[in-house]
This record gives structure tokens, C-alpha cells and sequence, in this order.
């Protein structure tokens, strides 16, 4: 059972920042090479799903962590507010398009996770409807699984302090104002909502694990999620295949 | 008038391999910058067209020059031999949906340039076809641009030579042997048909310029796709907007 609140949102104790953003570069590098196996390989897939509460650093973890590999073999989909054409299908069918071919990663920013956080949040759909979801979703990346694909699911977690100090960053930063929308300042009132809605998600679909990355320091994020995926794709096995004859 | 019989496919006399690598690794990182910019800003889109013949390297210039940037804002679309359903199209319907988003950098691994390339060697279309295909590229640079599209068309110029070794290596090398197939033999013998159709291409398709990159040398090639890309950014003049009031 996750309890968010267990769980830090801070690097372990003694973690230095310095070491961790050299060997974030170091990362990127095994990083660079092993895709290209990965796509000489051909067999396997991978999806990364990255989840987390607004401000919990979706872009930058994409932007430092996923950085530096073949952008022919790396592919992100940004999943936003569905459109009204989108509304008129299930949830699940403007997803399909965008799984990874074999050889390929393919990064979610945000993905059909918010078709459960949102209308929990909103109240807007049956618990029934809600908890069906759950299950299609559980069965659906048990059938990707098992079709070769490597799924690696992030949450990333931060502390509802560190979301009010970068919402204020999003306003007095010259090269992050940008970000900023009026909109920004509601999303620390819909905290606990939020959370809780995470907590369901967490809880009920996790026959393929979740990845928890304590999020407030950005480094410290951003070398988890590199250091995950590199893990996980060394036990893949990868290797060059022979010459066709 | 372009010949490349009279354009040479080496680096500049003197050029020093070291040097070039360095000074590709300080380009990346500066692409790393004005991408995010290009993102924010949100006024323009990039279009890289790579282009070149067998072996030239259009993978690895990918692989080196546009590696290091965010993944979310750099796309790539490889256009291979069409499908079935594409061939009941006219020869732009496959490429229309991948033209980027403003905000967006595109690379066009192979183009719609291979729909005159491709039938002008196989002589499987009339010249009066072909020319209507070169005039309406023309045309659909020229819409792209005035869209506020920056155009990037790249011709990786290597010689039959290099070529050749290229084709060994892939034999001789375990890392590389994947890529080699048993056509591959056949490519060098298509050498002076497909000399002469870029001939065509790079002539009459040249209302947005060609940059020729001399690409024997891999160091050398990386570094000037790069280059060509940094200084084609700078020109635009990107800033991160104001907040939104």
C-alpha cells in the first residue's frame, strides 16, 4: 500500500549535489550508447509514463534526464486536455497511436492516467466507471508487457511547498515566466484532491510497479529517472544482431 | 548552377579533427539553450531536410548534431519506401501530417525529395511529371516559409570512395554489421544515376538554398550540421515572452 505521505519528497541524507549532476552526465553518456542498442536490438519497446502534480517537473526531467540519446529512437507524447473530436472515442483511443514501436522509447508526459485523476477529481464519472478504468489500464500494460514492452511508470513527487516556491519562480524568473498562467495559482488549492486521487491510482493499478522519485531537488530527480531507465535497460540484455545472411 | 563533381567532399585544409569535436560538444550545448528559447517563444517552426545518398551518413548526423537537445521539442520523421496505402496518394500525403508545430524542430530523415530522386533513376515517371513534382516543392518551401517555417535542406556530399569503404565497413565492423544488407552491394553501381538526379533536385529545387556539407569526414560533417543550425537560430531573434496578463 504507497501512503504518499511516508514517503520523502527529498534526496537521501548526504546526497551532494555536485556528484549527482556529474554522474547525471555520466548516465547520459551509457545512456547514448545503449539506445543505440536498444534500436539495433529491434525487439524490445519501451514506454516511460510520467505522472506527478503540476510543477513536479514533467518538462525538466524530460528536457535533463531523457537529453542526449538519438532523437530518431526517442519520441515524446504530451497528453493534454482531451480535444472535442478525442472526447467523442474512449479514453483509451487517442493513447494507442503513440505506444513505441520495437527499438523505440517513447516518453508519456502525463498519459491515460489523467482520465482517472481528473474525473476523481472533478467527481465527473462513476466510481464504477472510474474503477473500470483501473482495471482496463492494469490489462493493458499487461498486454504490452507482454509484447516486449519495457514499461517504466514515474510519479514525481514533491512537497506542496516546493509547488507553491516554483509557482512564485514561474512569476519572478525572467526565463520562466513564460510558464506562468493565471490558472497557475489555483493548483495548490486542489492539493489534497490531487493526492488523493494519486492514491487510488497508485494503489489500484500497480501490477506494473511505480517508480516514487522524491522531487523536490531537481538534481536529485533528474539523476533518478536517468539512473532508473538505465537499469532497466541493461537487464534487457541488449545486443547487436548478427549480419542477415 | 550546383556541380558537385567541382565541390569537394573533404574538410577545409588544416582542420583539426580535435578541435572540431570539441568545438561540436560547446555547439550542443549551446542548441541545448536556444531550443528551449524556440519553444518558448512559440513564433517559429524548424525544418531540417537531410538528404544525401547511401551511407552519407544522414543517421549519424542525427545521432551527433541533434542529439543533446530536449527531446519533447525535436522530432524526427525517416521516410522509407512507401507503403501501399501512401502509393494511392499523391506524393505529399505522407509528409504533410509531419511538418512541425510552431515551437518545434522537425528532421526529415529522407524527404519528399526521394519522390523525384527515386523515379528519375528508375525512369519510372515522364520528365513532364517529375518537373511538376520540383515546381510544387518549390511552391510548398515557399508557403512553409512564409508560415514562419525555417527551412534547412542539407546534402551530405561524400565521395564514391568513401562509399565504398563505408559499405566494407559495415560488413567488417561487429557494431555495424546490422545495418548491412545484402542490396547494399548494388549501391555503388547506382553511383552516377543518382549523382545526376541530385543534379536535378539541387538545381531546380533551389528557391530555398542547399547547404552542401562535405562529408567524408564524420567530425567534419557533425560539426557543420550543427553549426548551420546554431547560427540559423540565431538569426531569428528568439525571446521568452512576457507572462500573459
Amino acid at each position: 500500500m504507497v501512503d504518499l505521505d511516508k514517503i520523502s519528497t527529498l534526496p537521501p541524507e548526504g546526497a551532494d549535489k555536485q556528484d549527482y549532476k556529474q554522474h547525471l552526465s555520466d548516465l547520459r553518456d551509457e545512456l547514448f550508447q545503449l539506445q543505440n542498442k536498444l534500436y539495433a536490438d529491434g525487439r524490445y519497446s519501451v514506454l516511460i509514463v510520467l505522472q506527478g502534480l503540476d510543477t513536479s517537473g514533467k518538462d525538466g526531467t524530460i528536457r535533463h534526464s531523457f537529453s542526449g540519446m538519438n532523437p530518431q529512437g526517442v519520441q515524446v507524447t504530451s497528453f493534454k486536455k482531451p480535444s472535442e473530436d478525442e472526447m467523442k472515442h474512449d479514453f483509451l483511443w487517442r493513447v494507442y497511436p503513440h505506444f513505441p514501436a520495437k527499438g523505440m522509447i517513447r516518453v508519456f508526459n502525463r498519459s491515460y492516467y489523467e482520465d482517472i485523476l481528473v474525473p476523481t477529481v472533478h467527481q465527473s464519472l462513476s466510481d464504477e466507471v472510474l474503477l473500470h478504468r483501473a482495471s482496463l489500464i492494469n490489462e493493458l500494460e499487461h498486454h504490452l508487457s507482454a509484447s516486449n514492452t519495457l514499461i517504466l511508470k514515474y510519479y514525481l513527487h514533491i512537497s506542496p511547498e516546493e509547488q507553491k516556491e516554483r509557482i512564485e519562480e514561474r512569476k519572478s524568473k525572467p526565463h520562466k515566466r513564460w510558464k506562468y498562467a493565471k490558472e497557475d495559482e489555483k493548483i495548490p488549492l486542489q492539493w489534497d484532491d490531487y493526492k488523493q486521487a494519486y492514491h487510488t491510482v497508485l494503489n489500484k493499478c500497480n501490477h506494473i510497479p511505480w517508480h516514487i522519485i522524491p522531487s523536490d531537488k531537481r538534481w536529485y530527480r533528474n539523476h533518478t529517472a536517468a539512473k532508473i531507465l538505465l537499469d532497466e535497460l541493461k537487464k534487457l540484455d541488449l545486443r547487436y544482431p548478427d549480419v542477415e545472411e
